[in-house]
């Protein structure tokens, strides 16, 4: 069966969607071409937009969207371009996040981040490459049978993520609140809230949006199903900051405890990592309740996504 | 009349079409918002997009938009949004193209550059945002009574313009020409155009061919402006080189002669100044040729444009 409903019948699930997603990430960023002029330095780039885009990852942003997709009664293949266009999205902030002038960090996933293998200039231009071909991939969903109206919204839904409505207002925020003092743990809360919303909640809301979008999806599925994806997104950051502070880089494949070195507002800095926890649990609730109303079948994997995200020990 | 015939008419023409473009820049960023949660912390993104989207630039390609657009029997209001996208995107990219990691450079238009005012971090965001703007701008191209399709169409050429085939190709090409090393000049010639091409030329192309379709140009007509751009966008760069040797960094308004520090390919090194002069001449004469065909009225301000370019001093 397709359907998972056990724990390790969702692994291998999860398993199989990642595959899928992988194979087309892959073909997406060839290494071998003999048509496009200046091949050898767009080779360089397109070296360090595979780097950091495969194999590694959770795959969670594009496994949501093929899942949104089918839910709504649309086929996997057709919401292949926009899975990968998140994902790319999603490595594209990776690479930008790491550098030098931002987070400065060297390890990633347990390999040294982009720019320590490429270089920052041609990280830079990896990630710029990987926004223009989330934007390209997206908009070639049209020869798969998909309107232009529903092209155009999932291009607006993606472009909404990653501009001051979502991934820069959320990182900006994030700046700010390092120099920011608040008036009591209400605001603070509130701010943190924000801020994640905006630097994770917003870019999976719009993996499931896109998904159930080109699936053909109903605004009330899709308005369902961004409800959903928001509060995994933000339990997905909650968790993050909890096992930023309890887990070892080694487990983490990447830098653990910098958040309290670097002074950033966390989670279980502001409620401690008990109430954190509790929170993400919570939030785990809320998201299954969004789903209440689809084929109950259907929703399985998005209820054992939900489950594994707060589960999770990297 | 608002077809320019002389210099000073043409001159006059521009200053309106740069007017009107600044003005829709201007309103497209606001710097009062009561809506937007983390306004505090996106308003400082807004500043840094705006410090370097606003007064400054001759507005070339957003207005070579707005004339093909109206050459093709538009409005020019049908395209001001994707016209202020071009300028986003250009601008977007000067903002990268600066960083202490890039070119490392301190002066732009006469004024300190966006990440010495900015901080390093928030520039990045900002150039991330004014992408992202581009395309919502863009997108919203529709509730003008432009079809879903032209739209796709137009967000499509704008992917391509900053992607592996559009400005990263030719800033992989510059990055990888200053160690590479030629069997002739031949060959030496062949890779800058190429890099020339691509850094420059392709986005002032995706200007005029985005105009074109949102002004409902035919297919034909799209590929001629698309040739005259090309030509266009390649001698500005061939005058870039040459004035960035013969002029001041106070005449330029920003550092000058620096091509010849980094050991930069450039058409007066590789050609002499005599000859680049000459040769951005022949492509003038090229551009003006690939416009005909078109109502000789109408095409005054695009013959004017390229001959202004070919003229410029700074």
């Amino acid at each position: 069966s397709s359907i998972a409903s056990s724990d390790s019948e969702f692994i291998s699930y999860m398993k199989n969607k990642a595959k899928s997603i992988n194979k087309a990430l892959d073909n997406s960023i060839p290494l071998c071409n003999n048509f496009v002029p200046l091949w050898e330095p767009v080779l360089e780039v397109h070296k360090a937009m595979r780097y950091t885009l495969l194999p590694g990852g959770k795959r969670v942003r594009p496994m949501l969207c093929l899942v949104a997709c089918e839910l709504v009664g649309g086929q996997e293949s057709t919401a292949m371009p926009a899975a990968c266009a998140v994902e790319m999205i999603h490595a594209a902030s990776l690479i930008l996040d790491d550098l030098p002038c931002m987070d400065d960090d060297s390890l990633r996933r347990g390999k040294p981040t982009n720019h320590k293998v490429f270089g920052e200039k041609t990280s830079i231009l990896a990630s710029n490459a990987l926004r223009s071909l989330a934007v390209k991939q997206t908009l070639a969903s049209t020869s798969l049978g998909v309107t232009s109206e529903r092209v155009l919204r999932a291009v607006q839904e993606m472009a909404r993520a990653v501009g001051t409505e979502g991934l820069v207002a959320g990182q900006a925020a994030d700046l700010a609140g390092e120099r920011m003092s608040f008036k009591n743990e209400d605001d603070e809360l509130r701010y943190l809230e924000l801020m994640h919303v905006h630097k994770t909640a917003v870019l999976v809301e719009a993996a499931a949006v896109v998904g159930a979008i080109m699936g053909g999806g109903s605004d009330e599925e899709i308005e369902r199903l961004k409800s959903y994806a928001r509060c995994v997104g933000l339990m997905f950051q909650v968790m993050d900051d909890v096992l930023d502070e309890t887990k070892s880089s080694e487990e983490l494949g990447k830098t653990a405890g910098k958040d309290l070195i670097t002074g950033k507002l966390t989670y279980p800095k502001v409620m401690g990592v008990d109430n954190a926890r509790e929170y993400a649990k919570r939030l785990n609730r809320e998201a299954q309740e969004h789903l209440q109303g689809f084929d109950s079948d259907k929703v399985v994997p998005l209820l054992s996504l939900a489950d594994y995200i707060v589960k999770r020990q990297n």
